[in-house]
C-alpha cells in the first residue's frame, strides 16, 4: 500500500499532557498529519484496543490511516489499518501473516546493517533514527544526525527505491525542512505536535517546514537530491 | 474445543529460578500437566514469539495444549493453541473473532458478577481466582477461598453447566483435593510447580492430589457433589 509519510504524527498517553489521543490525533491529521500512530507501553490490552477503536473513529472520513506500535492483536481487534514494528517487536514476516496484504506495515531501522536485512519487501515503509535526542522514547544508540540518516538510506535507495523513508526523533519545526533536503520521504513526530498547545497549528507548522524544505519536484533517488 | 483442565500448569520467566521455559513446561507435561500457559509481561513481543514457539516445540507429541496469557498477536504468530484473557485483556469477542473456533479461550473470574457477565458461549473454559493467596501475581482482591470459589462456579452451573471450571491462586499439593472435592475441575498452579526443585514430580504430586479429591464418578454439577 502507498503511504504518505510526509508528517507522521505519534500519539502516546505518556505524552498527551492528558488529553485524549483520540482528540490529539484528530488535530494532527485536521493540521496536515498524513499517517497517525497509537503507541502505549504501559496499558491493558483492553484500554489499548479501547484506545485505538476510539482513534479510528476519531479519524474516520480524514483519510489518514492508523496504525498501531508493535501491537498486531491491537490493530486487528480495533480495525486500525496497521502496525509499526521496531527491531524487538514482532518480526515484519509475521506481522504480514497475520495483518494481510492490505495492511500497512512500518519499521524502525537505526543502523546500515538493520536496513540490509529489512523485510523490505514484506513493509509500506521504513523510518530511520534516532536522527536527534529525544526526551521521548529511551533510545540505545546515539542521535544518528542528518547525516546518518542520509547514509541509511541510501541503502534503502539500493535495495528497494520506492520504499517510503521517513525520519525520527527529535523532529520539529526547526529541522524538519533538513531532512526533507536530506532525503526524506517524511518525519516522524511526537512531542513537537502532542504536548504543543496548539496540536493542529502545531502539525500544520511542521507540515509547512517540511514541505518547504521538499526538493520541487521530488528528488530522484541519486546521492546528491 | 473440550479442555482438560485437570493440572493447568502456568510457566512465567520471573518464577522459574532462570529455567528454560520450554524446559519447564516440558517437565510439567511429563508430570502430568494437562494444560500449559505461558505468561511474560515484561518481554518485548520478538521475545514472546520465540519463547511461545520454544514451549510449542517442546510440547509436541504431549497432546497438551499452549496457551498465551492475554496475548493474541502471540498466540497467532507462534501457533499457539488458544489463549487466556483477564478482565483487562482483549475481550473475549475479539479474541473469538481474531482466532477463530477452533482455539482454546479461557477467562479469569474473579466474582459472581463477572461470571454473570461472562460470554460463557465464547469461552472453552474459565479459572476461578484467586481462591488463596499468592506471592505469583498482584491480586487486587482478596482470596475468595474454598467457599468463594464454590459459589462462583454455582454461577456457570446454571449458566452453562458444561463448562470446565477451574481453581486458580495459591494452589499446591495440600489443597488440590479440597478444590476437587468442590467441584474444581482443574487446578491451575504456577509456583507450586515452577519453583520446585524437581518440576515434574512436583506436577505429579499435586495431579495425584487433586485425582483423589475429586469424587468418582465425576460429580454432577449439583449444589452438594
Amino acid at each position: 500500500m502507498t503511504v504518505d509519510l510526509s508528517l507522521y504524527v505519534l500519539v502516546d498517553p505518556e505524552r498527551s499532557r492528558g488529553r485524549p489521543l483520540a482528540e490529539l490525533a484528530a488535530e494532527a491529521a485536521a493540521g496536515g498529519a498524513t499517517l497517525i500512530q497509537y503507541r502505549d507501553k504501559l496499558a491493558s490490552t483492553a484500554r489499548m484496543v479501547e484506545t485505538a477503536h476510539a482513534i479510528r473513529i476519531a479519524l474516520t472520513g480524514s483519510g489518514v490511516p492508523l496504525l498501531i506500535n508493535d501491537r498486531v492483536d491491537v490493530a486487528l481487534a480495533s480495525g486500525a489499518d496497521g502496525v509499526h514494528v521496531g527491531q524487538d517487536d514482532m518480526g515484519v514476516a509475521d506481522a504480514r501473516r497475520l495483518l494481510g496484504d492490505e495492511a500497512i506495515i512500518g519499521l524502525t531501522i537505526r543502523s546500515a546493517e538493520e536496513a540490509e536485512a529489512a523485510a523490505v519487501e514484506l513493509i509500506d515503509y521504513a523510518c530511520i533514527g534516532g536522527v536527534f535526542a529525544t526526551g521521548s522514547k529511551d533510545n540505545a544508540g546515539a542521535p544518528i544526525g542528518i547525516g546518518g540518516f542520509a547514509g541509511i538510506r541510501q541503502v534503502f535507495t539500493r535495495r528497494w527505491p520506492r520504499l517510503p523513508v521517513g525520519a525520527i526523533a527529535g523532529i520539529d519545526a526547526t529541522n524538519a525542512a533538513a531532512l526533507a533536503r536530506a532525503g526524506a520521504d517524511g518525519v516522524a513526530v511526537m512531542s513537537a505536535v502532542t504536548l504543543a498547545e496548539d496540536p493542529r497549528a502545531a502539525a500544520a507548522a511542521l507540515k509547512a517546514a517540511f514541505v518547504a524544505g521538499r526538493p520541487e519536484p521530488r528528488p530522484s533517488r541519486s546521492d546528491q537530491p
